[in-house]
């Protein structure tokens, strides 16, 4: 009933990281590629940090910290401090071990590699199996607008910890972004396409604003789900719940599912949420409920095993 | 007997740090000027790393390690294993808050800030009231000539742990390098010149190497004063001793007055090498004995004081 062949899993912070454990724990291994957001990259210190694609490969690598979901278990930040003391900012919270990826990525990029190659290299020093891959190596920026005016991301995000209302997002960059021909593979080999439970508007959204992946997963032959990341009216972390609202969409998984039906052919919900499923049908996507929350890596796997699952039936059902 | 006026101390590695210190102690606050070797620089892992000054600094500041006298006091190496595990040299030892400095050191130099300001910004946000100077702003770079062919500095001095016998030593782009507004004003101003007890060859050897800083050397009208790196025929610490054995010069206070003679009025020795005040004389140089091994801060302020009234006392006899 599930996938041994390429999966490719869509995935932002911290709940997409957390499928994305469980997907790889799922498949034969090299069998996962991830398709991480970057346009919540930023540049501090003028080291190149990539929140997402490090959360993914935190997660993947066993290495991340498990009260947060970011960072790295044990980290401390005596680089930061000191840094602070220097007169750098100190809000975005980079622990000693985690600037040593910022410090190699920032290395590499400056030699002339692609963020993808670089990713790839970093992945491969931590016995990553499954394939991180960038969004884009184009320059993307999520720019946040709030009655404040508009924000970078992190700044909305971290800085102001998402207390501002959001009136609007906007991809600066995402026109001109152009998908690498390593996403564009992943998508024309993938036997099933997963979104994971992020954010569809600051983490998926900025990967459809990609026109080569938009275009791609419109016309994708593979079945392609999705996991809400909205529960019961809320997120389990982040600001999505505020998002969708204060962005005029209903707060709940049937919302998520009409943001992202067009390039969906079925979506999972949580079990608490069983009774939208048919809502999300008349849609036209397919649905089903399984349980969601991934508390430890074995929850993590049996969603990851039941969407698998759900994808193999969408793709007979097709 | 001692001075209040400006001071420039001429410094490298740990010696010259602590001495250092010890002139800190015994001058008004802000009359110190250190003018430090900066022909060790390196850079690793993408960072400026800019080790003499940051030894003088982390001195100055009180916060070096006490067992190595360079490096962060109970600073640890997370960042660096990780960096390590990336696939980067670790033989350089940079701890965690160590790579503040350099991360710091780094974006400023990219963003334009001449080393000089840089150096000044650290300092200032460390607390520290002299005035630290790299020798120059313009690239210098100390290359050893060994039996293995040319060595970076770094590579003989730290990857090789000195093992390697030295044929001769050239200060790459010294003869291109220019001393900056803020050498040269603190010569001019100086009321006094201390050489610290750091390598002649390798650490005050590319100071001199700087035409500007040579030539403001010798016609100097302040009293030039140097303290003997070598006691008893041997280095406290480093490749003093093999190197100037190595190459020709004889490996006691009195070959090191003899390499330096041309820049100074007179030379410090340790009281074990007070026998050698005499030969020193001879070489046209005034000279004295003093307890010169810093083993804490009131040693160092001792010494500090003897340096600065036998220079004061040099300065009445010319």
């Amino acid at each position: 009933m599930s996938f041994s062949g390429p999966v490719v899993a869509l995935a932002g912070g911290v709940g997409g990281a957390k499928l994305a454990v469980g997907l790889a724990h799922a498949l034969p291994e090299g069998a996962l590629t991830v398709v991480v957001n970057t346009a919540d990259d930023l540049v501090l210190h003028g080291l190149h940090i990539s929140p997402d694609i490090d959360t993914v490969m935190y997660n993947l690598a066993g290495m991340s910290n498990p009260e947060t979901g970011w960072g790295i278990d044990g980290d401390r930040t005596s680089a930061l401090d000191l840094l602070g003391r220097y007169g750098g900012p100190t809000w975005f919270r980079l622990g000693d071990q985690d600037l040593a990826t910022h410090i190699r990525r920032t290395q590499r990029l400056a030699e002339g590699a692609r963020l993808t190659e670089v990713t790839r290299e970093l992945a491969a020093s931590l016995g990553i199996k499954a394939n991180i891959l960038p969004m884009t190596d184009s320059s993307i920026a999520t720019r946040v607008k709030t009655p404040e005016g508009e924000l970078e991301f992190q700044d909305y995000f971290v800085a102001r910890g998402t207390r501002p209302s959001v009136c609007g997002v906007r991809f600066q960059g995402a026109d001109e972004a152009r998908a690498t021909p390593e996403v564009i593979r992943a998508f024309d080999e993938a036997s099933a396409i997963v979104f994971c439970p992020s954010n569809p508007i600051v983490s998926i959204g900025p990967i459809l604003a990609v026109p080569d992946i938009h275009e791609r997963l419109r016309s994708a032959s593979a079945p392609r789900v999705g996991v809400s990341p909205i529960i019961g009216g809320a997120a389990l972390r982040g600001p999505a719940a505020e998002m969708l609202k204060s962005l005029g969409h209903e707060v709940s998984a049937l919302g998520v599912a009409r943001i992202l039906k067009d390039v969906l052919d079925g979506f999972v919900v949580d079990t608490e949420d069983e009774a939208l499923v048919s809502s999300i049908k008349e849609t036209g996507l397919r649905s089903i409920a399984l349980p969601s929350i991934m508390s430890d890596l074995d929850s993590k796997k049996k969603l990851a095993q039941g969407v698998l699952a759900f994808a193999s039936s969408v793709q007979k059902m097709t």
